[in-house]
C-alpha cells in the first residue's frame, strides 16, 4: 500500500474561540485534505490540545509543514509537525535482559512502527550477537561509576552522529545522570516495571511481593531528570496471586513491559502523544 | 455547576475534502465555540463521520440547533442535533430480574445520565413495589402469547404518552416482535448476557457453561427486527473458571450486565453513539 | 436448596510431611467427606496454608469443628473454623456516600453473602432514610473532634452488643483510632479509593489525576493501625485517559469501589481470606 | 536452581468419599511430600478431579510414578503421572506468520515451559532460516491438495521418530484431517484467532470487523476432528473501537494470540491442564 503523504500536527496553547475554525480553514484553503482531528479542552487550565492529520495538496507536504509551524505560532500555539514520509531514527538502549529488545526489533520487523530502528547501544555486550541477527548495529558502551561521565559523552556523540530523534530504554539498567538528559535534546521513553506511583525506584517486584499486591504493573514514561517522575504515556496490569513468588512476578511482569513499552513507542513515533508539565495527552 | 449550553452534532455522509472547515466554520461565525469535535474517516467505505460540541452564543441555542440541522442537509450529511439543555426522557422495561433495574436507577439518583427517567414498565409486576422507593412511575402491562399484540400497543401508546426519547431493555425477558418495532420510533437498548455473536439466543450462561469457555460476556446493543444483531454499543467479559457452576456465571455476569448497560445508556444520551448500518462509532 | 452443611477450615502453621494426609485422614475417620481442599506452601518462608471444606457426618457439625480445632491445635497449626450453617452478623459503617452502601445491601437481598446484614452505623444521618427500605437497623453515631473516644466507645458497645462478627467500612470516612482498632476484637474492610500503595492518604483521584496515570484503582484490605497498610484483600484497576477530569475518574472510581469491596467482603464470608503478618492468601 | 524431583499427578473419576485421604495417605506412607494439591467436584456430574504434585523419597521418583497409576486405578481414576525431572519433547507446527512462533521460541530460551523444543516443521520454507537462529531443526513438508494424505503421513512419522509428545500449532494455516488426528495420539494445541465459539472458521478478525464488536479474542484449544470445537484451554480479550480496521485487529490479534498460546503451553507442560469431555479443567 503505497499511502498518500499526511501531515500531523500537535498544538497546544491558550484556549480562545475560533482555533478548530482558523486551523482547519488554513488546510482547506491550501488544498489539504483532513484525514483525523481531535480536540481536548482543559477547562481548568485553560489549554487547548489538538492532534490533526491531513493530506496535502500533491507535491505541497514539505511546503505545508514549514508554513503550519508559522501559521501555529501566530496564534500563540505550541506546535510539531511531523510528515508520514519521514522515518524518525530511533536508537535502542540495553544492558542484559533481551526480552524488550527481541519484542521491539520483531515489531520493527513486521512493521508496527512509524520510524527506523538504527542502532542498538549496550552498556553490556551480551545482545551484541543477537543484534547482528536482526542486522542491528550495535554499539558496545561499557559503564562504570568512574567512567560514567566520559561513557555519557560517549553515548551522546554516538546519537548525535546517528542522528537518533528517539531514544528507547528497553530494561536500561543504568541510571541516565540529570546532565545527560539536560544535554539529549531528544525524547527518552523508559519502561519502568511498576505501576507508578507505587514502587518507584529499584527492584519492584520484589517490594511488590513484599507487600503483598493483587496486581503488578508496567508503566512507559518519558525520561526526565526526576527518576521515575517523568510524564506517563501508558500503564498496564496483571493479576497475581500468593502463589506467585517473586520469580512468577518477573516472569509476568516481563508480559507486561513489552506490550506496554512497545504501544508507549508506537504512539509516540504515530504523532500521539503530546507533553505538557509532567503529564502526556495521548491521542489514541 | 451551571455548565453553559452546549449544542452536540453526530454527523455522517459522503467524505469530501474541507468538511471540517466547513463545520468549524459555520460555528464560529455564529459566535459559536468548539469544545470537543472528533472525526472518523471509514476509507473503505469513504465515509465521514463527526461529533462535534460547541456553546453557541449566548441564547442562540435553540435558533442555531434548527439552522445547523438545515446546514449539515445541505452538506449532503445525516445529522443529529441535541442541547445540553434538553433531557430526554426515558423509560425502562423490566420483567423480574431487579439488577440493572436498581443499577440503573442508582446511577439516575448519582446524576450519571443526560436525560430523565420517567417511568418503568414491566411485563410483571414484581418491581412495582420498590419502584415506588425511587420515586418511579410504575406501569404493569401483563404479556401472554395471546394477549402480545394487544399488550404491545398499550405499551406504544404509553412510550408515545410519555414522551419516551429512549427505551431501555433492563433485562425485560420479552421478545418484542417485528412488528412492534418498526412502530416504535425510538431507540431501544438492550443488554444481551454474553459476548456477541457467542451464545446468541436463549440462555447463554448455560450455553457459555456446557462450552467450557474461559469468559463470559455482556453485551449492549440497540434492538433491530434481527434478533441479538443488532449494532453493538458495548461489551464487556469476565474470567471463570471450572470451579464456577452456571450459578456462579449467572451472579458473575449480573456485574457485567450492569455495567455495560449503564455505560452504554450513558454513551446514547451523552450524543456518542452514531448507528450506520449495523455498526456504531463510539466516540468516547 | 438445602444444600448439606460444610466446615470450612483454614490452617497455618510451620510445614512439615504428612499434613494433607493428617488433615484428610482425620476427616475421613469421622465419616466426613471432603468438597474442596487448597494448599499452598510458602517455601520461603516453610509456611503451610490450607483451606479445607468437608461435609461431616449427618449432625456431627458441632461436635467436629470442636474437635477439628483440638485436633489442628496438636499439629502446632493455628485454625479457624466455621460452619455453612452458621450466618456470621456484619455490621456497616457509613457517611454520606451512598454506592457502596447500595450495592452491598442489594447484594445481600441477591442472597450473594454467607452472612447477615444486620445494621448500619454512620457518623451521618444521610443514609437513615434509605436504610429503612432495605429493612436494616440505623444508628447515628456523630463524630466530632472533641467526642471521638466517646463516640468510638459507643461504637464498640453496639458492636458488642449487636454480636458483630465482620465490620465493613463502605466509604467511612472517619478515621479510626488506634486505639479502637486495638479494642475491636473483630475484623474489619476497608476500601481505599486508589491502587495501594500508590496514592495513599486523603483524596486519592485528586492525587491520580495530578499525577497524570492512565489507570486508576481500589484496594479492599483489612484496616489496621498502619492506615492504608493492612493486609491487602482485592485490588482493581480501569483505564482513565486526558479526557477524564477529577469528576470522571470519582465516577469511574465508585464502581471500582463497589465490586472491589464486595468482592473482599464475599471472600471473607466464604472463609477464602487467610491473613498471616501483613498480607493475605486468598482461596479463590 | 536444582528444585528437588516432584512427581505430579492428574486424576479423575467418580467422586466417592475418602479420595483425597487415600491419595494423601498413599504417598505419606511411601515418605513422599505434597507440595501442591488442588482438588474440585463436578457436583452435578459426581466426578473427582485432582492435581497433586509432590516430591517422593529421594531416588523413589521412577518406581513411584509407577506404582501410583497402579493404585490410582486401583481406585477407579483415570491418571497421569509426569514427573519434573522428565523433559517432554515438543513440535511446532509453522506456517508464514512469525509472530507465535519467534514468541514460543524466545519464551523457551527464557525458560519459561517445562518441556524441549525439538523441532519445527512447516508446510512453507519461510521461517527456515530464521529457526536456525535458534537452534532449531527445521522441517520442510509442503502440502497440496493432492498431497495432503502423503504429507500428513510424512508429518506422522516424523513425530514418531522425534519422540514428540505435544504438537503446538503456532498459526499453522492447514487444517489438520480427520484421520491425521486421530492417528496422532499426542495433545495437539492450536491457537485460533477469536474468542470461540464467535467467529470460528477462516478469516476471523474480517468476520469480527464486519460484526461490529468491541472486543477481539484469541482462544487456545486442543484440536480435536471437530474442527474449532475442541476443548478450550485458554482465551483473552482486547478491545477494539470503530477507529481500528482490519490491519489494526490483525496486529492487536497477534498479541493475544503469542500470551494465549504461550500461557495454553506453559500450563500444559506443567501438567495444569485436565481434559474430560470437550471441556478441560485448568489447576493455575
Amino acid at each position: 500500500m503505497s499511502s498518500p503523504v499526511t501531515l500531523i500536527a500537535l498544538l497546544h496553547g491558550p484556549d480562545r474561540p475560533g482555533l478548530v475554525a482558523k486551523v482547519s480553514g488554513w488546510i482547506f484553503e491550501r488544498g489539504g485534505n483532513i484525514m483525523h482531528a481531535d480536540q481536548h479542552h482543559d477547562r481548568e487550565a485553560g489549554i487547548f490540545f489538538q492532534r490533526i492529520e491531513w493530506e496535502p495538496k500533491a507535491g505541497a507536504a514539505v511546503a505545508d509543514a514549514a508554513a503550519f509551524r508559522t501559521f501555529a505560532a501566530g496564534l500563540g500555539m505550541a506546535v510539531q509537525v511531523t510528515s508520514s514520509a519521514s522515518r524518525p531514527k530511533v536508537v535502542m538502549f540495553v544492558s542484559k535482559a533481551e526480552h524488550c529488545f527481541h519484542d521491539l526489533a520483531l515489531r520493527w520487523h513486521e512493521g508496527e512502527f512509524a520510524g527506523e530502528l538504527v542502532a542498538v547501544i549496550g552498556n553490556h555486550a551480551d545482545l551484541a550477537e543477537v543484534a547482528k541477527t536482526y542486522g542491528l548495529p550495535f554499539h558496545h558502551i561499557p559503564i562504570t561509576a568512574e567512567t560514567k561521565a566520559a561513557a555519557e559523552a560517549k553515548q551522546l556523540a554516538l546519537l548525535h552522529e546517528l542522528g537518533a530523534e528517539l531514544v528507547v530504554l528497553a530494561r536500561y539498567m543504568q541510571v541516565l545522570s540529570a546532565d545527560f538528559l539536560e544535554k539529549i535534546g531528544r525524547p527518552v521513553i523508559n519502561i519502568h516495571h511498576s505501576f507508578l506511583p507505587a514502587f518507584a525506584g529499584g527492584k519492584p517486584y520484589h517490594q511488590a511481593h513484599a507487600r503483598g499486591v493483587k496486581l503488578i504493573g508496567a508503566t512507559a514514561h518519558y525520561a526526565t531528570r526526576d527518576l521515575d517522575e517523568g510524564p506517563i504515556i501508558h500503564q498496564d496490569v496483571a493479576r497475581v496471586t500468593h502463589r506467585h513468588g517473586v520469580e512468577d512476578l518477573i516472569r509476568k511482569g516481563r508480559d507486561l513491559e513489552k506490550t506496554v513499552l512497545a504501544q508507549a513507542v508506537r504512539w509516540h513515533l504515530g504523532g500521539r502523544v503530546l507533553v505538557y508539565g509532567h503529564k502526556t495527552v495521548v491521542f489514541d
